[in-house]
């Protein structure tokens, strides 16, 4: 297996070690980002005579064939070497012959990886930032394209107040919007060049820091070599956002399989993102909700493992360290693949509105609405609370729905009680009573929506 | 024990039930800032009409009363309510009788108690960042004060190169400058204003949320009442940030245990920082140091339980979400409390210097400058990596420091070794020749040094 | 405030310092085990004449005297000593003067609180093994008065195929039956007696540490001193432990909450174990269902901070492991609360058994029984599978249920349906047919309720 | 792509779905275990004839042959089915025509692969249960070799008392021992037979669940059959398990790391075992055990993941649950390659007797000896404590060793000291005096060493 290293050892390092401790396995994932890096860096070696110009250029057009041919297809990395910083040389080292050992001039893997992963991530992190917008576009349209739906609220699982269905998947809409700006913050600070900071002291050479940036497309340059090879802060904060953003999908996705249950009948998903039962014949399951929620205590134990690899280790480079990677590929890849699904299953959805409607028959869930009533009428909140509070119980006690009761039995709980009172609790009237800023009335919800349309033109 | 609820049942709650749902025993923190947005919301019921002119000034005097004698130690929660809201009311109730039921007129529990956590947190983050200022301001100060003392730089804990011991400590000051960063970055998403987002869909009443907003000094007026009475992100993100504070400052401390050691010796701990054995009379423990380490984990656990509780909830408000206070409280004092005593240990620590430079002597830490030495003569780096590794072990075999080979003994590896390498292995010229931005040189360092000096002015 | 060190320091330690390290306000839990512990050591030192008779006397009398105010509620532990080793012998100081000072003899606190740690959780765990008995007692109860009403047993939160309530929760009875037997094998490696490995390598005193087992009732003493002092092993498998049981109680509450919903409206909690809405005046809510769900995530939280703690410490004792009290100390409450509260909500809850079988009609959780039709009669398996699909398509497009389609339709499907097919469609033949060991036959439901009672009876 | 089940659907699964949901490209690990659980299930559809005996023996036959072309590489699994069980029904079916489809009767995935999980497991154990051990052993040989060589003992990473270098590696031999218990302990709640479940309820086929244990060799038979297909409490003891032998892993590691730096040079690991640099040409890091470390926060990652996947999963099954089989796999290979790396470490590693006992000079660690011996001439602990710092500090002025002070001196703290004084404080001498059973003198240490043999030799 090649390696970059061996003159000082004795004897060969142990197979079973070598297993170990090799991660061609899964950095290969960045070999594209190595080569764009190196090929920045041999750049600014010859720019600033530190190789000579012919050498430089071989280099360059070296790297640039490999990752071509990896790019066409041609080329898949091999595990045969330790990582792919070495995998990269020694190809080059067979296309153009010795003069590839001068590419690690300069340069040390300690600030080699952590560019390359910089790379990475901010590439990724645009991707992420376009899916959660799709999926956002998606809830606007569906929330538009239901405009007057009503639904039940929950609080407790227990039905609170009617909302519209729109509010509702706005909502998720907001929390999604607070993601994005956290990837936005995010970006800033894994927008800045490691390279040159070498093992962990900087360089002897007479390197230009400043033109790798640009060749990168860096906002900055790290301004402390000791901290540029130890930090991984880019990646545990990528992982905090990605654990929040699965939290959000999680939630999304039990109101989904709550829906879909036998009991709740709120919605039909598609076929195409349902499967069956191997036994049941009749089953059809939101399997994708199931697994995106599932895939969030994935995410969480991947920013659980690496706070507790980076935690206490003295500076700078510690082997512990190579643990980084794994938990960042993974995260990629659920989020993105959470996203896509979400927004497929969103976008195919069949809403059953008339079940949502029917749910609200007799559920109480007007009473905040005749506990306001009497507080309008001149009562104190407290008092008027308990009050409808007993009228709740004459009803479930004659099995009736409040919405049911005539001028008379109101009275029987309070004079104040009058025939306007009957025109307030239908679960439209009491929607669109709602008519504060934020709040769940058609009107209100209007607005929100303008402001939604306009927060996605701007990001 | 006093409820805000109870029309509806027949029956009285179980004590079990009643002490494991009362939050009275830790959310009594959050008092002040339930007083100050109960005063904000009743100015705003009076300004709106919603409530009398002099029923709204009697809500206010009696709150305002309450605050003061919480301020001046005449008043302390007790836990015979449920929660710190019901306590307030129940005083209010006690000071101003009846009317004190009109101030829960247009507002639920569920948005209040968001509320309340907006305005803690708003304040201890201003006072986690200025003790965030401090610890930089004296790694800065002592950075400044030992300018030149050489130390080994370390990777896999192994002398790697001779670097500035400000160089070290100023990589710390950039970790710490990045949680600044965060921390500003996560208030903008703190300072939203939730209250008017009722129990989940709004209110009835004409309310006027700007009103509320500037009065308790809100920048934003949260857009959809169901995002804001379920949305719990923010303390999330309080904890993630807090997880990565923790994380820098047990990589600090593992250093400072490690530098205290009878092996190392690179500094001694002030008295003052320290305690002793029960048994053991010789011994002076980093304790400080170790507790802030073992902390970290407390500090993860408590995001970790956060993401876990928060997980697949469906909307609005469940029961869960009470597990969001104590983690907070107890994050915000940990980090507090962690910061200043690191602040204290550093401000007080005695500095080694003639042990961390001893500790050069013979470490082989000068090899890559002498690697960098032949590259520059023409040999390509891999060749050059290698001739040298093998005069480590020539050098290791005879116990010899490379410092002290002479001119042959390094011809009979390279011809090109020329009399100019004898002046190149002292620590201090390898420290120096590493001269390129963010470099350990000090040139670099002090170049360094004013662009912190920079920084703290700006936050 | 009293510390049991610093003849060895020029400097009192600093306020800040102290207030960090100090562990009085949590360790004072162990005030009672800490004496227990001390009395033993003081009637060993005594026996193995390592201190007078008579000193040795004073010492378990003062001893004794101090347990017993404290029993009674005459002295309580204040803050004023570093931690309750020091606060004990202080107090015992104060009783009988100097003499005190000779208990430490042939101890460290090093062995000291583990010790204490060992006698707190041994007793905490039986404790917490006779609730869960409490608990599984319940549900044996509630299985055998409700044996025979029928539910729909889910997959996916679909309905799969009809199941006895019984045998639902009677899976519960098994899942807290392992928890048992976590909790009993655990035990063994809590029972082991530490002290006697001093500050970490043993003491130079003649003691006699199987006479102190003997007395504290410890039936294996530690083999290693090193381990001793260094091992929390047993802390952490208890938080594993309670991890596992908070699991189980979180699917049992989500189940409690989703039966309680409008929707499912499969039971209704009492009362007693339920909260209102300070706006809402309808709301009953599952409070302590989701408040126990809640807590999970902290117990979760606590056991990865604990991991944390101790992860890549050097031997032996670190300052870092004194941050594991607080997490035993409070999954011990949290676990007893949740118990209790879940064993009185199950021993009150009304179960609504019309709806749990009304939600059957026409759900198609009969099909496997109708696939298994064909196969008996001779179809394989697959085929039988995707003929039944094709029904279950069917009865969709014409809104009818599965069990009310005559033999002719039946036949239109395919050719081998008979007569017989009628009469094995309903969910008593359903379940009934289910008649293989571990099955929701009543035969078998009956067998396991048999089973589960003389589980109960051996533990 | 390959599925079981579709009847009943009207449109094809969309590919992002069918992408996201196939979990083929991870529980191929488990063919051979799906393989032989379907040959004894086949076996008892015979016995109990279900299924007819020539049908019965095609598929076991062709079971068989499949099973053989997987072991002699032959047959791999593709991706082209959902999961490895259809992907083995696939293959039946190409193999032996319709009558493969027979094979599914009476089971379904939902008992299937938790009976695949167990098989897995089951075998796994016992391998790391071996690896364990040899590492125990490895340990116990070492101790062996090196008994009677003087290290420093440290607590808070300080010099604390001379101890035996066998002592120290002993205490891990104990450490490992637990955890060997805890693998056996689990191993009971692992082997127990899911099959027969079918998909919740059991079924209606006159099964010999019995028959199937023993085929398989299973010693127990699961009682409930909701309980069975919803249980994944084994996998989580798994991981916490797991989680601990890491954790243990992890001390060893930083002390392996410690010793192997500049400072403490107590060790040096074999050119084996080590990797280098590919800038710094002197280095030689302790890669490996830095690796192990890093890894215990990927398995406390998984545990943590699963804990998450499972909290408050409504029974019984749910695609969630697919989440569980990746943590497993991917802990098993980390525990096994871990141990075995660490074993071969520890073999391998070159002792410096010399640096660890000179490293006891001058560095107080005697003192807790020279506070017993004022204690054993009558003076209280807490006195003698007093008068030994006070010597500390001496020594610390003049800067001299405490073994080096003449009887005046020491009669200048306390009259009582005598010449008897002069020959307690070697290092050879406190380690010796520690004579207590579990204590660090040679005696005790070789009891030890045969405790632990034995130890090895029962297990």
């Amino acid at each position: 297996m090649d390696k970059l290293w061996g003159g000082r050892f004795k004897k060969e390092i142990s197979s079973i070690m070598l297993d170990f401790v090799a991660s061609i396995g899964f950095d290969k994932k960045l070999v594209k980002y190595d080569i764009q890096g190196s090929i920045a860096h041999a750049k600014m070696l010859k720019k600033c005579q530190i190789i000579a110009e012919d050498e430089a250029n071989k280099i360059i057009n070296g790297l640039s064939n490999i990752l071509e041919e990896i790019n066409s297809g041609n080329l898949t990395v091999d595990d045969q070497s330790e990582d792919v910083h070495t995998w990269v040389e020694s190809q080059l080292m067979a296309k153009i012959g010795n003069v590839a050992g001068k590419l690690h001039t300069a340069r040390s893997r300690n600030d080699q990886i952590t560019l390359d992963e910089r790379l990475y991530l901010k590439e990724e992190i645009n991707i992420i930032q376009q899916k959660l917008k799709d999926l956002m576009e998606i809830l606007l349209m569906v929330s538009k394209k239901y405009l007057g739906i009503i639904m039940p609220g929950y609080t407790h699982l227990q039905h609170a107040q009617p909302i519209l269905f729109s509010h509702h998947l706005l909502a998720y809409f907001f929390k999604f919007n607070r993601d994005l700006e956290r990837l936005q913050d995010l970006f800033k600070r894994v927008d800045v060049l490691p390279l040159g900071s070498a093992a962990l002291g900087g360089t002897s050479y007479p390197i230009d820091r400043q033109f790798v940036a640009i060749e990168l497309n860096f906002s900055k340059v790290s301004p402390n070599s000791i901290d540029a090879v130890s930090d991984r802060d880019f990646i545990i904060e990528f992982l905090s956002d990605a654990a929040m953003i699965m939290l959000h999908l999680s939630c999304l996705s039990e109101e989904i399989i709550l829906w879909s249950s036998n009991e709740f009948d709120f919605i039909e998903l598609d076929d195409s993102f349902c499967t069956g039962s191997s036994i049941m014949p009749q089953k059809k399951n939101p399997d994708a909700a199931e697994l995106i929620r599932g895939k969030t205590g994935r995410v969480y134990g991947h920013l659980m493992a690496l706070l507790n690899v980076m935690k206490a280790l003295p500076l700078t480079y510690n082997h512990d360290m190579q643990e980084d990677k794994e938990p960042m590929f993974d995260t990629v890849e659920v989020i993105k693949k959470s996203l896509t699904v979400m927004t497929g299953m969103i976008s195919t959805v069949h809403i059953k509105q008339e079940n949502m409607t029917d749910s609200l028959k007799g559920d109480f869930s007007n009473t905040t609405e005749l506990a306001d009533y009497l507080v309008k009428k001149g009562i104190a909140f407290r008092e008027a609370h308990r009050i409808v509070g007993e009228i709740v119980l004459y009803c479930i006690d004659k099995k009736k729905n409040i919405e049911h009761l005539n001028l008379e039995e109101f009275k029987n709980f309070h004079s104040t009680f009058q025939d306007d009172v009957l025109s307030i609790l239908s679960p439209a009237d009491v929607v669109n009573s709602k008519n504060s800023y934020g709040g769940t009335s058609i009107e209100k919800v209007k607005e929100s929506i303008k402001e939604a349309e306009k927060t996605l033109e701007y990001i």
